[in-house]
């Protein structure tokens, strides 16, 4: 047992508290993370708000981190005391159904205890002082400055890279780049429309740039997003609040037709209908990444289906974490994406609250927390 | 300038009438074709009941029909007379943009005229014996003795094949097999579910057949459908009224997780969201075949598609129809597919109103006319 220094999420609504908390020691098959930096997604405050309905508390919250492996527990194998790691909310045990189908990095291993806010045991390591428990989140908690991990959401990465900025690729920089890599395949030429210009929507321009696309369209209600979109790759901006009237018929004369894939980093159904519908008659690929409010429903008429678009989703950029992520760490010290421009803001933990401001505020593309 | 017999589209809801007609003879680039059989599908009925917004009137409709080359026009190189043929209502020019991309089957070389119900050259070749122009139906017009149809809209097939059977390889054969094949390309060992035992989804059933698909689900409210769909490769049946509660729920147990592929072959969008839910999480994908009502939207909520389902369509089974079609009719011959028991009525043109009578009763798979 070890005392640490985090951030607990007390109860729905409420801002964060930075605490000392207990944390046991790393049981079989997982391991003791020391984090060294963390980012605040969007998904982060959607539970810290109280709007995610599967919402469980007290939680320490985070799961965008990075940092070094302190202690493994019982018959971990794949890792030693100091690794350098990015926590994985979607793991990879590499043997399951899921694991074992090309198809889907979504490993169902240890869904149901970390949909729960627990470790694979049924139990949590984190504590208060006075005995409370405090539940883990989406298998990461990276709020705090130790956390325990089960090895298969840890993935190995070099010892170079530097960790307040590669804590971005554990979700926002695999999550974009990879819902073009993996989940859409896009081929070189191919045209794209990418709706939301925010820190998921940037990473999907940089990915598409690396695949090749020859257009590369951002929709965008604040135009203050053009700059930072043009440097990533962005070659066309269209603000839908200066498009005399369909917007589908804008976008689908802008591309010539329509996209080759379209995607939706903004999480409101309207748009991702709007993105279907932009997307080519014949081929055209519409790829959800954004996550709707709860109980909200995406509709169009089944001809947009029948005449040859097709409907996806992805989740963590259709990601297998242990073997993708150590790879976009690579590309990201060979210069073959950008990352440190997209890091807008730096905050020790006991500012973490700050870092939902900025978010609220469209200051912020990444606030990253360093311990 | 020749006059054969048809029956005609007078007007919306109106009983088909039996006539004479007038038509001209091919001009550049089509071919006069003597229609030998043709099959009713629900398509024709669609538009011969008013229901489609689409509809133009006085028309011939059909567009599942076999028949003989007459008369080739100008520039025809392709077919010469004596040759037999299927009418295709999805054309394959081999030239434009749609066809040389193997993506999509959605040859757009005729397709602003054809919707017109008009030749490319913006005339119709059919008319009233008082000189009034009656329209062509989706290219085809196959309920008439003879048809006038552009040379890029043919399939040449074998002359060994019947006509009163492989007519149906002009739509519900190819809609159904291709769906399977070239649509959702099902793999050896898939679990597939199939709403809707009709003429469509049997095919749906024999391309799952002959796909080496381990399990095939039917899903149909008419027991009376059971023995075909078994003679035709069906595995399990589900009667959606027969299911104490979720029937997603009891799909997904059956399939041990959700099918790898689910096909709506009912045009009705409650059943097009129970297929879309009803297919696996991580990879299912579920491929719309059946036509909508006018303004009919599906929805869903988008967490299905993040969770890696997709969401599809199919026109024509995905079928380049020049290329295609005169395989599938191999394959017919060759004992590969089964088409004969389908076609449960025969009928002379004088009765072919009486065909869509059967098809209101339930009573017909397909009713096929001889000429």
């Amino acid at each position: 047992m070890i005392r640490t220094r985090a951030a607990v999420a007390v109860a729905p609504g409420k801002p964060l508290e930075i605490m000392e908390v207990n944390l046991e020691g790393p049981k079989k098959g997982e391991v003791l993370v020391e984090i060294k930096a963390t980012g605040l997604c969007h998904t982060d405050e959607f539970t810290r708000s109280g709007d995610d309905p599967e919402g469980i508390f007290p939680a320490i919250l985070g799961h965008e981190g990075a940092g070094v492996v302190v202690e493994v527990g019982e018959g971990v194998t794949s890792l030693e005391v100091g690794d350098h790691v990015i926590p994985l909310y979607t793991p990879e045990c590499r043997e399951c159904e899921y694991c074992l189908n090309p198809k889907t990095n979504l490993c169902q291993a240890i869904r149901s205890t970390q949909g729960q806010g627990l470790l694979p045991d049924g139990s949590t390591r984190f504590s208060m002082l006075d005995g409370t428990p405090i539940y883990h989140y989406m298998g990461c908690s990276t709020f705090a400055n130790h956390t325990v991990v089960p090895e298969i959401a840890l993935a190995k990465i070099r010892k170079d890279a530097p960790f307040d900025k590669v804590c971005y690729i554990g979700c926002g920089v695999t999550t974009g780049i990879g819902a073009v890599i993996n989940t859409a395949k896009v081929e070189i030429g191919s045209r794209a429309i990418v709706f939301g210009l925010g820190g998921i929507g940037l990473n999907v321009i940089q990915g598409l740039r690396l695949a090749g696309a020859d257009q590369i369209v951002g929709v965008d209600l604040n135009p203050g997003k053009v700059e930072m979109a043009t440097q990533f790759g962005m070659t066309d901006f269209v603000n839908p609040a200066e498009v005399d009237g369909d917007l589908v018929a804008h976008l689908v004369e802008l591309t010539k037709g329509g996209a080759d894939y379209t995607f939706d980093a903004t999480g409101n159904v309207q748009v991702m209908r709007t993105a279907l519908e932009a997307a080519h008659k014949g081929w055209g690929e519409s790829i959800i990444i954004g996550v709707a409010p709860a109980g909200a429903e995406i509709s169009t008429r089944p001809f947009q289906l029948v005449t040859g678009r097709s409907w996806r989703g992805t989740a963590f950029g259709g990601a297998a974490g242990r073997t993708d992520v150590p790879k976009i760490v690579d590309w990201y010290m060979d210069g073959k994406i950008e990352i440190d421009p997209m890091i807008t803001h730096k905050l020790s933990l006991d500012e973490i609250n700050h870092g939902f401001d900025l978010m609220h505020e469209g200051k912020s593309i990444r606030a990253v927390v360093e311990f």
